[in-house]
Formats: structure tokens, sequence, C-alpha cells
């Protein structure tokens, strides 16, 4: 079995909700942020997020080596010194065999990394999300990035509930007739089961000529995932490039996420130069580390 | 000819002379930093200090590719998206013909990248001495990194003069008994000639035990060149590794920095893993710019 720190909760409740309840009660004022009574706060739960600084939960999500089998995928997270990784089906196919799941849950626990997610993953009909919640349930993962439609989310939620298992739905920005915006996923999901929620692709959200701060802000309770990376325009012609070289202010951006209390995984996803990303990647890397390290979060 | 932006004059003086001079002519007290009267300050000579912030003043110390050739060394310079380099023997050799020279200035120019220095260069004897300097002529560098005696500095401060180029003497940490610390340079060199400063190498500083903040401090106006690392440890076991992984205190490096209003090049040099340096020093250099950019430097 893979590593599973705590288990998900069906009592869990959402940071905003814990926030807006515990005003409310007064005489709970001396708990913490991570526990309220029996209901532990959505955001003590979500991945990574135990008493670790900002800086320790950083993750690769693995279509940036989407042209590299497994074996060099760890390597290069290794190297890159991140402990955490958000697994791309061209490393482990979602209909890979149980034995074949066990294999590579265990080779990545040998490297030390967290094999927290997967995705994104397409949920458009019943058999995607079939497939996607069974390779959840045998990888032991708390969260999956997904990509669904307005129409499969029902479907969906009552899998959540059956699995227990998160849910992250992915914004790609324009050409996204779903879910261009963290925004467009919000409304829809806001009054559904808390363990429904947002991988932000602040990248994505730029390109949509979204204000990406304003988005964080706004969904801030239900944002489980986020995708880091910079574009070199806030337009469609945006492409992917390394922290700090685009357009995005990243200090203010960095700050938005500490002041949100963004408790999960800052997850880097770089779509450019696919034969040799790691040397871009990895200055992405240590721009977070340095910013994070200015910002002491 | 390779670029220059100005010649260094040998009217130069020190900035911490310029500051003292021009505190006591309160008639002058309108003038700026980089201009005193006819005599410009050293800050403002520093090679790449002209009006760029210090995010822009990142460099290479091309040891750290001293198993790739020019070529190959030039191309990981471009996608570390750093200008400045200084250049090891490796890449282009002291002895070498001036056509030689004149045709690496030439293709480091057709890069966009700039020659400021070279380095480290020995100069423990005459013919070394003339050598370097002979060199540094037809290479037109701004500034020469080097490892004298304390015997052959005043030979080299008479080239200096004759030459009018800079050196900027490299403290290398145990082991090195001429000038382990910045200090044991700066002692020797203080009352020479204003081009005769310091590489301020933070890593065999920080290994040799000595208090790297104060020595920047202590050696502000003699700082002409700076090699960026981080070390595993603060004493002679002490490694070379990837900014912000280290024993050093990366945030208060930066800020001193900052305050001391260093002009010169960051110049990261990365001794380990001298096969495939570029995805370690990639995210030294991205932490440099995270840092920077939280800074606002």
């Amino acid at each position: 079995m893979p590593p599973r720190d705590r288990p998900i909760s069906h009592s869990t409740i959402s940071r905003r909700r814990f926030l807006q309840t515990a005003s409310a009660v007064v005489a709970c004022a001396g708990a913490g942020r991570a526990t309220f009574g029996a209901a532990p706060a959505a955001a003590a739960e979500t991945p990574g997020a135990a008493d670790e600084p900002l800086a320790a939960r950083l993750g690769i999500a693995s279509y940036t080596f989407r042209l590299f089998n497994l074996d060099a995928t760890l390597a290069m997270t290794k190297r890159l010194g991140v402990k955490y990784l958000c697994l791309k089906s061209s490393h482990l196919p979602l209909n890979a065999k149980p034995e074949a799941i066990r294999a590579a849950v265990e080779k990545i626990k040998k490297q030390g990394l967290v094999f927290y997610g997967a995705g994104a993953i397409a949920m458009q009909n019943q058999a995607q999300i079939d497939e996607a919640f069974e390779y959840a349930r045998q990888a032991g993962l708390k969260i999956m990035v997904i990509a669904p439609t307005a129409k499969t989310l029902p479907e969906i939620e009552r899998k959540v509930k059956q699995y227990d298992v998160r849910v992250a739905i992915h914004n790609h920005g324009p050409g996204d007739r779903h879910f261009p915006t963290p925004e467009s996923v919000y409304e829809k999901i806001k009054n559904m089961d808390p363990r429904m929620g947002l991988c932000v692709d602040v990248g994505h959200t730029v390109r949509q000529g979204d204000d990406v701060y304003a988005a964080l802000e706004a969904c801030r309770d239900r944002i489980y995932d986020v995708h880091m990376k910079d574009v070199t325009a806030a337009n469609v012609q945006g492409q992917t490039t390394v922290l700090g070289r685009g357009v995005m202010d990243m200090p203010r951006l960095f700050r938005t996420i500490q002041k949100i209390r963004y408790s999960g995984v800052l997850a880097f996803e770089y779509e450019s130069e696919g034969r040799d990303p790691l040397p871009s990647v990895a200055q992405s890397v240590g721009y977070a580390r340095g910013m994070l390290a200015a910002l002491n979060a």
C-alpha cells in the first residue's frame, strides 16, 4: 500500500466553512486551525499539508516529463529536490493492471517520493470515471486532477463519496469550453461535496485573461492542487515559460498563495522543450524556493 | 573588439572614498552616486553596473562547464538566461593566439553574451602575470579573477596601472595558504591601486568558517566579482551545492549584497556534477531570481 498519512474523512468540512463556524463558536476559540471538534478542516488534510511549510510542498506534474519513462521521471524529480509527484497516464496508464500499479507505487516510494495524485484525467463519460476511480483506489491516491464536463459532475460527486478521494478540476484556459477559469469550476462545485475542488492552473488562467490573483482568493476554500508555471503572454498565444520570465507578477502570486493559506502541493508543470525540460523546470523550482525563502514561507 | 560600455579611468576612486569625499563636499550634494566631478565612482564602473538591477547582473563562471567546449558552454549559459560570462582557461587558453581570442570574443558577442572577465587565473610568477595581462588586453576584458601570492601583488599592481584592467583576487578557503578569506585579500590590497580588488567566493569563505556576511560588509568598496554558490558544511568538508540546499543563510546573503550596493556580476560557480551541472546550476540561478524578485532587487 502507498503511504497515506491520514485518511480523508467523510466529515471533511471546507476551510471557509470551518472559519465561518469557528468564528461563531466563541467557546472553541482556542482550537487550532487543523481540527475542529471531531471534524478536521479540509486544509489540514490536503496532501502534504501536515505542518510542512510551502517550500517543502513542491511537486512535479509528470506531464512535464511525458517523453520520458517512469524511471527517468523519478530520477529528474529527485534532482529537483521535490518530493511530490502527480503522475500523468503516460507514466502509469489508467488501465494498468493492479500488479503494475502496485509496482509503480513501490518504485516511487523507494525513491523517497510521494505519489500524491494523478492527472489530468479526462472524466467525460462513465467509462472514464469508473476506470479513474478504480485506478485511484488501487494507487492509494489522495487526489485526482481531472477534466470533466458540467454533465459528468454529479456522477463524479457520487464516486467521490463512494471512494473518498478528492478531485481537483483543472482549468485549461482558452479552448477549454468546459472549464477555462478557476471561477468557472468554482461556480459549478461550490455547493457539491467538499471533496470536489480545483486544480488552479495559473498559466491557463492568465492565458484566459482572467485575474489569477483574484481567482485564487475567490476559490480559496476549494483549491486542492496548483499547476505552477509562467506564461509568455496573457492571451491564447501565451506559452509556458520559466517562472519569472513571463508576464505574471510572481511576487504577487506567491504572496496570494501565502495569504489564502493554501495547504496543498505547488506542482510544476512545464509544457515546452519536451525533449529536454529539466534545465528549465529546474529554474522554475529554484525560483520558487528563492522566493519562498525570501517570504519566509 | 568586445563590448566595453565605458573605459576604466585612471582617476577611479573607490566607492567608500567617494562617499567620504562626497559627505565633505556639501556643494556637491546633488551629484549622483555614479559620478563625482571628473572622477567616476568605482561602483559605477564595475562590469554590468550601468543602471542594471542586480537580477540582470547574473553571470556564469565557466569553470562550472569545464568539461564542455565553448559552444556548449555558451548554449547552456543562454538557456540559463544569464548574460555575463567569466571564462576559465579551459574555454580559451591563456596562451591562445590573437586570432583565436578574437574569434572567441566574436562568437560570445554573437550569442548576445558579455565576456566580462576571465579566471581564476594563477598569477604566481612573472610569466603568468605577463601572459594574463596580454590575454586580457586582447580580449578587451574589464576584469580578471586571479589567484596571486602576496609576493606578486606589487608587480600585478604595476600591470593593473599599465593595462588599466581590474583584478579581483579570489579567496579559496581552507587549503589556500595565500588568500583563504576576503579579509585576507582586503588587508593586502586596501592601500593599493583601487583597481586591485576582490572576487568573494561566498562558498569558500563559509568553508573557511569565516562570517561571509561581515566579510562582504568589511570589504565592500573593493568587491568587483562574486562567486555564488551554497555549501553543504561550514568547514573543509563543505561541497558546492544548489542555492538554498546548503548551510548558508541565503536571504541574509542577498540582503547583505543589496545593502552594500554591490554593483558587479553575481557569477554562479558550481563545482559538483561536472558531467551534467546544468540542472543544478539552473536551480541556483532560478533561486537567485526568485529571491531578488521578492526583494525587489
